[in-house]
């Protein structure tokens, strides 16, 4: 009988295994919490109105659709039981496994900040993406109705964390700002301001600092407000406070500040080092755990020198197709090699025409032709798990348009929760 | 100083009106509860997994975004002053008009049938339409997590009403779920029951009695149970009870039985006639409200022979046309003309490949060609609001490849309220 090899999560790592584990004589089990996995580099589009949901996520299933060897559990997992081999979960029955990868990932990370968790939106999931949407959409709406609200920081937006994310996001707003001048005839849009709050003295940590300069001088061109070197002490109803002792009027805190490991890392009662990761050895399994993976921003890999790999799309991918690898040599009684990272580079856009990219054979690129590159690895890259013309389309649109089509506030009542519901359209559901 | 029009409602009546009034010399308000306009013929498709939510609706202030004398108030309408001429709004001040157009649309009708409006899911707003999607997806999911749900009706699904909406949402459910067969490599997807329920003794009510029968054959050979003259009693959880005393276990009772006016129609308290209309003349507006046009699915508009109008888009759409125009002449001292429809005629498609149209001149296509037609017109009528290749991209995807991209459940918590949110993602707020 074909060995049984459960991969939880449907994010890069898991599924960057599940593909190689669909050419082998294996049966794979994909377990998540959610139906579908995302392109999260393309999330802050998401958030920006620049696309839609669907442009960037494809359901698991859908992947796998041609690999009848590869089945999914759309699930939470509970806990796992190494010594029967069984990944319990909270629908259907337990998942036995005779090998098993753990691509938990990571989600937002608050540092303990007072006020953060309850007043910031993070930017992890494809809803945090649709409700920052909705709500920033809902802050300009709010300032057409009662221009009073923009000195409470109806239009102030401000965005924690200078790493691609928070740098990507403040670029796409701005962005995102010109077309909504043009759809408010009687709001002074250019009134809104981005600000963007970096802890550290330099933006896009890991980037040259070339690189990091050219990101910083061209989001100031753009009217970003970067602060270097500031720190939030805490956040309250319609403000943050800085450590200096600032104080900002906002309703949009945008928490990029960093991630940390899943609750299943705790979850799984193996050995944690730094940053809360699970220890792994240099193959990627945890010592005393030979049938075991773990990858992705779950897993405490060190590269030879003994660093700790990012917690990135790219790292995850490249762990998740080496573990899916290994685990076809061990199917054939092999050893497992050890994990090497390839790095091709990395890269941020900064909105139209200007990107930074940091490729492999020192290629670095800025400005437009740093975005061209940028524009065509990320297509290419979606355009690996399935044909995406629409997301194109919807590129060269607001692209050729200064158009989002996207900016819809759905699930208004959970953006105007402030309000007393207009109807009663809630959801309803046969339990 | 230019005449104000305050027009509620931005749907097809609504955004029809504000078309007209953009080129006369008033500054008109648009009001809605959503940002954005739907394209409410699609509706089905979006529930179906077939078109993405922003493909079939745009934001009001984009549409007329080149138009500097129409706005948008995002509000809730809570009362209207006639004598001050006031609209009173729950976000920002009231709006002041000289002429005023109600088009406030209407919401699910569930005829007072118990436990109706508690267990059976809507299918009128865009959000009504992703919780449907979510709540499908979701039963195929709970079904392969668990073979023995089938047997308690997760994927028995329930549709009311045998209008354009039941017999659309009925042929396109068939289509889904030979996308999910190949999706779901371990669970019997054929076991899927669609079952249309209707009260009367035909489909598509209006139609001929051709495009009727045409309708009940195709939906039949697709696999579709259509049960005319069966009404329902009363709905409970997981369970529907006929008036002939059958009981049908399921999870999933759609509801597209029927429409009624939206609550506005009550506040405002002007005189209703049948189903709860406003009471118009044959220029729509009010007796004793010379300065107020009534118009779609909330006026109880009639024609020359005193036949009231029935509640459908195109109707809505000539009316918003007409009474814009009647704005301009009343603005030039001129007295309104009287409404009359014209009817170019009904589609409804039956799934890939097959509709029935009843054109003008007599024109009847069933079968593939009718799909055409459909195809064409609805295409036509969406590029008439603003050009969406992505939409013709997304279907000619799924029709070439038998695929359906948007198949994601969003919000899960909603979904999955039967169980433990899986991690703190919830929405959050600065209030």
């Amino acid at each position: 009988m074909a060995a049984k090899v459960v991969v939880v999560g449907a994010g890069f790592g898991g599924i960057g295994a599940a593909t190689r584990l669909a050419d082998l004589p294996v049966e794979t089990t994909i377990v998540d919490q959610r139906n579908h996995h995302v392109f999260q580099p393309l999330l802050y589009q998401v958030a920006t109105a620049g696309l839609a949901p669907s442009d960037i996520a494809l359901p698991v299933r859908g992947i796998f659709q041609d690999d009848e060897n590869v089945d999914f559990r759309w699930a939470t997992v509970e806990g796992i039981d190494f010594n029967q081999r069984l990944v319990h979960v909270d629908a259907g029955a337990p998942l036995a496994y005779d090998y098993l990868i753990i691509a938990g990932g990571s989600e937002t990370r608050w540092f303990g900040i007072p006020g953060v968790d309850e007043h910031a939106l993070p930017m992890k999931t494809l809803e945090d993406a649709t409700n920052l949407r909705g709500h920033v959409l809902t802050q300009f709406e709010k300032a057409a109705a009662d221009p009073e609200e923009v000195d409470e920081g109806a239009l102030t937006f401000v965005i924690v964390g200078g790493g691609p994310t928070g740098v990507e996001l403040a670029g796409a707003f701005v962005e995102l700002f010109e077309v909504l001048g043009r759809d408010f005839h009687h709001l002074d849009v250019g009134r809104a301001r981005v600000v963007l709050v970096e802890a550290t003295d330099h933006l896009l940590n890991g980037f040259t600092e070339k690189s990091q300069r050219s990101a910083l001088d061209t989001l100031g061109e753009r009217g970003v407000e970067v602060r270097l070197g500031q720190s939030v002490d805490r956040a309250g109803p319609g403000r943050v406070h800085f450590k200096n002792g600032e104080v900002l009027a906002t309703n949009t805190l945008v928490w990029a500040a960093g991630v940390e490991p899943a609750p299943l890392a705790e979850a799984t009662g193996l050995e944690r080092g730094k940053g809360g990761r699970i220890v792994v050895r240099r193959d990627l399994r945890p010592p005393g755990h030979d049938n075991v993976f773990v990858i992705g921003d779950l897993a405490g890999a060190v590269n030879r020198k003994g660093e700790p790999y990012l917690q990135m799309a790219s790292v995850a991918l490249q762990q998740g197709h080496f573990a899916g690898r290994q685990v076809g040599r061990l199917v054939r009684g092999r050893r497992p090699r050890n994990f090497r990272y390839i790095d091709y580079g990395e890269m941020a856009t900064i909105g139209r025409n200007a990107a930074v990219a940091e490729l492999a054979f020192h290629i670095r690129l800025r400005g437009v032709l740093g975005w061209y590159a940028w524009l065509l690895v990320h297509l290419v890259r979606l355009a690996g798990f399935r044909n995406r013309l629409s997301v194109l389309f919807n590129w060269a649109w607001s692209y050729l348009r200064y158009d989002r089509q996207a900016r819809l506030i759905v699930h208004p009542e959970d953006q105007r929760s402030h309000r007393a519901p207009a109807s009663d359209t809630g959801t309803r559901h046969l339990p």
